[in-house]
């Protein structure tokens, strides 16, 4: 994993002052390290009959979708509100100051669908906690919350203790 | 091409009044159709020896990222104004109203890489106009510019003239 951690470049005060932004864009630059990570997602969860898999917005779409073609599962996108055309279904989630809300068209899961939820970083686990919410309003299974990487100091995996979750690397 | 066509819903009046917004989720959310896109797209450039697919916040992201892993080329993003964490080039574009601007990382493109754009539509071409105009500012070389969608009576492809241009589905 030493090579994928080193290609994560920290960006201090991003956006705000006092936080250690992940940019994981020198990652996904070089064509080597992006394979292996889709490939490290691929062999955790080829087994899992996975039927859908859920982006969230906007670096989650990244992962998500690569994920999703290579276990030849549908995708489905998680976004802000405002930005779904076709009819909704809400959930708000606690930020550092007030709340935000997440949506998801309410096609985008069929009953007892197998979901795997994937985003770039699991921080608090505020986004991923919402969008579980979603899935399980629409009645779809989630049988895992993956991540490229989890900020583990926030604990975000507490909140998520109900699920299985995974990262590929981990900052204490 | 028409199970591609028929699974991209209209949405009237998004994200304003008289807009017909083509909505890309149920085709995203079926995976023998999502499979054939990422094939069509594979077939069209597998040869081409793309270095470096750049997808366009936010939807290009989903379709760009899994051309980059299938053509084992890195992956780069183009996004709006205050998104990127580092040091960033930017161009400005025009809007029915107004300008807008997109911002790529100046370390994304490295000099001669073969660059392919993607996005999920082509409508009157300003912002993969723009996109062309921060790869060639970092040197790259633009071999193609890839969409799922064209909506053909907005001319987009004028403006794109001395590129190469290429969508899947074409709304006359």
């Amino acid at each position: 994993m030493n090579a994928i951690k080193n290609a994560i470049r920290d960006i201090p005060d991003f956006p705000k002052k006092g936080i250690v932004f992940k940019d994981i864009t020198p990652l996904l630059n070089q064509p080597k390290l992006f394979q292996k990570v889709v490939d490290i997602f691929y062999s955790r969860y080829e087994g899992d009959r996975i039927q859908k898999v859920i982006g969230i917005e906007s670096r989650g779409f990244i992962l998500g979708s690569v994920l999703a073609y290579r276990l030849e599962a549908g995708f489905s996108i998680v976004r802000k509100t405002g930005k779904l055309p076709y009819k909704t279904i809400k959930k708000s989630y606690d930020l550092e100051y007030g709340t935000d809300h997440l949506e998801m068209h309410e096609d985008s899961i069929e009953a007892d669908d197998r979901v795997l939820i994937v985003d770039d970083l699991l921080a608090t686990g505020g986004t991923c906690n919402a969008t579980i919410q979603l899935v399980e309003e629409l009645k779809g299974k989630v049988v895992g919350c993956a991540f490229l990487i989890e900020l583990s100091f926030l604990k975000g995996r507490e909140k998520l203790k109900n699920y299985d979750v995974f990262s590929i690397v981990q900052y204490a």
